[in-house]
């Protein structure tokens, strides 16, 4: 171990990290869950040719490699244990090129994607997809596990937003991937088989996003509060049934809002009771919050309409205290399951039924506009219990039972690879890992991540 | 070859079809492209076991199989030739789910386009790929190319429409790519993979498809009279700068313009003279028709607005008898490459340096909002000529090196695998070729198609 560690540092030189600190971040990222041991080292890349030659090493060793963004994941995809190399893309934040003129930005994978679009936004534009991590995840990693966030009913998720990637494989190849062009089906589609395949396939090193104009116009935001859960869910359906299409939608259940209540010292919301938050932009924006607002008090909500846009950030606030509202009660599974929006009511009565028969609350969130639900999970300490595994898996089942799927936006990482052949089909999940074999044959890149046990 | 016919027609019955006109038409598409023979037969497959049991068949047997469906391709794809057994699933025309509140419906491959988008328009829905075929092509061969269309820019293209694939290997097992919600990132992204694989990977049987609500409010149609193509071409860029959106974009050059023109029996244009016709809709599509209007009035054109939606299918009319026109003149080699919106005037100055080289005239149409042009060679017989193909390779290039690529929408088939690798690199080349075997393994899926000689 000594030996591989000093003939790679005699490689790379100072970009090669083994301090305790740096080693004991690297284990672990914001889903709750942590390797067994530290990785050998982490190698804080700042070039293309600094990604290469730690391929190439890894390669030549056969080393594993865990690839690493800001480290803000979900399902534990860039967490690294022991034998492991982590290969940081965080240093390369460059901005290569923004063209207004072709809506497109090529940057490096390390910029955050708030800082991105802080930049953006001196030019008139953005780049939509907008998770919630966006100040403090890193464009790479939102590529790597396909994000998506609070906007995506209206303007798309990571994969409707990036026209080309470039990869370098396990063995340091690097390949140019897609097009900077609207339009392009040359070959076959590799930048979407990229997007979402959480650092099996190869490492983003720099990315061609399809960017927006900023929305024009108003936006209006409006709550409704509704006496229970099932009946916010109804009317986030009504809404979309309308023909209206929000920018955002979000819903929260009566634990979550108690929760978040707490936390920002605001008054409690009466007992079962659960919230929608909705915003609308764009030319038509003042007219599509009124007809929201009389679906919603035909749903039985009680609506507040503002066009203050800071007024709106205020109610968004809430929604956006979601995550440390959880953590404030302890460590958090957060959950991630998406079905059709049709469905909405009827999971959102799995999860009450699941909470009973096993007796755990879960606070829920849901991007209601396009079906994908937040379940949060409360635990003591840093590995999830039996119990509450118990209860996932039935919630798994049930998303997956009502047409949906696993994980509508935070990836498989290790904490869902056993769930993966169930919704895949044994079939499927052999076929795809013999892609991720094609990119990586020694199967040097994440092993165990997203495929368990390969 | 007459065992394997005997043992074939045992096996599927009546639906094996070696009638002569039938194997002669399955020999051509529309690209202008024939295969050297005809085909050994014709499956016509009415569902999804047929298509299993034609699979099954031609894997034990080692024969190579074509898919079709309308036969509308312009790249080849679908052509089959000598020794090959075609796999049409023109015949698989259902519906088998329209879900308005979730914005869905799950097809089988043959439907055409048009027919799917009338059945939809009844539940105010629609699927927005609009190829200039849609009224004779296939969604399944919409799929099969990634088909783009006029309304991309705004409304985007198939990559952007399709939730979930069922796919039939070529050994006869079917898998489920893909989902039924908006969001899902569960596994590799095996659906978008086979969006664009033109009969590679696997054999289209059925897809979920992501709808749209058919579109409120006006639809306002400009168009603008310029004195050249790179003026008109100019003010298709200053609409893009501008920021608005519209919902179609076209362009038409003089050759093209006056071909249309002289069929439609519609006054002569002045010469040289070049036209964009551009249509707005949605809740602002007046105000941007007006801020529209005054952009290319600013850019030298001579605009007319209209609200009237008779009167705006008329406009638009001139554009769609492009195809019929360039038929009317000879056998025509419709180009398809796309570039950067920026480099529009640039690629038209590139075209016009290539007429005046090779001699040739090569009447344009362009989809100006996404920067993907139809540059047209017109030639007597069915083979292209030599002196064609040489111009369209400095065409190829010059658009390679204005940032584009080789295909928007039509694909790469059999007349352009000859420059696939040029766009893609060597490694890319044959890691795409690597992942095409793991599909298929004896490679009998269209053989030759897209990777030339494998």
């Amino acid at each position: 171990m000594t030996d591989l560690l000093e003939s790679l540092r005699r490689e790379l030189g100072d970009i090669v990290d083994c301090s305790p600190e740096t080693l004991e971040t690297a284990r672990a990222d914001r889903s709750g869950h942590r390797s067994a041991e530290r990785p050998l080292a982490v190698v804080h890349a700042r070039t293309v040719d600094d990604v290469q030659r730690t391929m190439r090493f890894a390669s030549r060793t056969g080393t594993p490699v865990v690839v690493r963004g800001a480290g803000t994941g979900l399902a534990g995809a860039a967490n690294a244990g022991p034998g492991e190399l982590v290969l940081s893309t965080a240093l390369m934040t460059g901005i290569l090129e923004v063209r207004a003129d072709d809506l497109i930005a090529v940057v490096e994978p390390g910029i955050l994607n708030g800082d991105l679009n802080a930049q953006l936004a001196a030019h008139g534009l953005w780049w939509a997809p907008d998770p919630a991590s966006r100040d403090i995840s890193t464009v790479g990693g939102n590529i790597a596990t396909g994000a998506g966030g609070l906007l995506c009913a209206k303007y798309g998720v990571v994969h409707d937003a990036v026209l080309g990637i470039d990869l370098v494989l396990a063995d340091g190849r690097m390949l140019r991937l897609g097009h900077r062009t609207v339009k392009g089906v040359t070959g076959l589609d590799l930048t979407s088989l990229v997007i979402g395949s959480e650092g099996r396939l190869g490492v983003v090193v720099g990315a061609t996003l399809k960017l927006r104009r900023l929305a024009q116009g108003a936006i209006c935001t409006i709550t409704a509060m509704f006496p229970t859960v099932r009946d916010a869910a109804a009317g986030a359906a009504a809404v979309t049934a309308a023909g209206v299409q929000p920018a955002i939608m979000e819903l929260m259940d009566a634990a979550s809002l108690a929760a978040v209540h707490a936390l920002l010292a605001l008054p409690s919301p009466a007992p079962h009771a659960a919230q929608l938050t909705i915003q609308t932009d764009g030319p038509a924006a003042r007219e599509e919050a009124a007809v929201i607002g009389r679906v919603l008090e035909a749903a039985g909500g009680v609506v507040a309409i503002t066009d203050d846009p800071a007024e709106g950030e205020r109610l968004l606030q809430v929604r956006r205290a979601m995550h440390p509202a959880m953590a404030s009660l302890g460590t958090t599974l957060i959950e991630d399951v998406a079905v059709p929006r049709s469905a909405m009511p009827a999971m959102f009565d799995e999860i009450a039924r699941i909470e009973r028969q096993h007796g755990v609350s879960i606070p829920t969130v849901a991007h209601a506009g396009d079906g994908n639900l937040h379940p949060n999970f409360i635990f003591d300490g840093d590995e999830v219990p039996a119990h509450i595994w118990a209860a996932a898996d039935e919630l798994f089942r049930a998303a997956i039972r009502l047409g949906g799927t696993l994980t509508g936006e935070h990836g498989i990482g290790m904490l869902k690879s056993r769930w993966l052949a169930e919704e895949l089909g044994d079939d499927q999940w052999q076929l795809q890992r013999d892609i991720v074999r094609v990119f990586d044959p020694q199967g040097i890149l994440n092993p165990g991540k997203v495929f368990l046990g390969a």
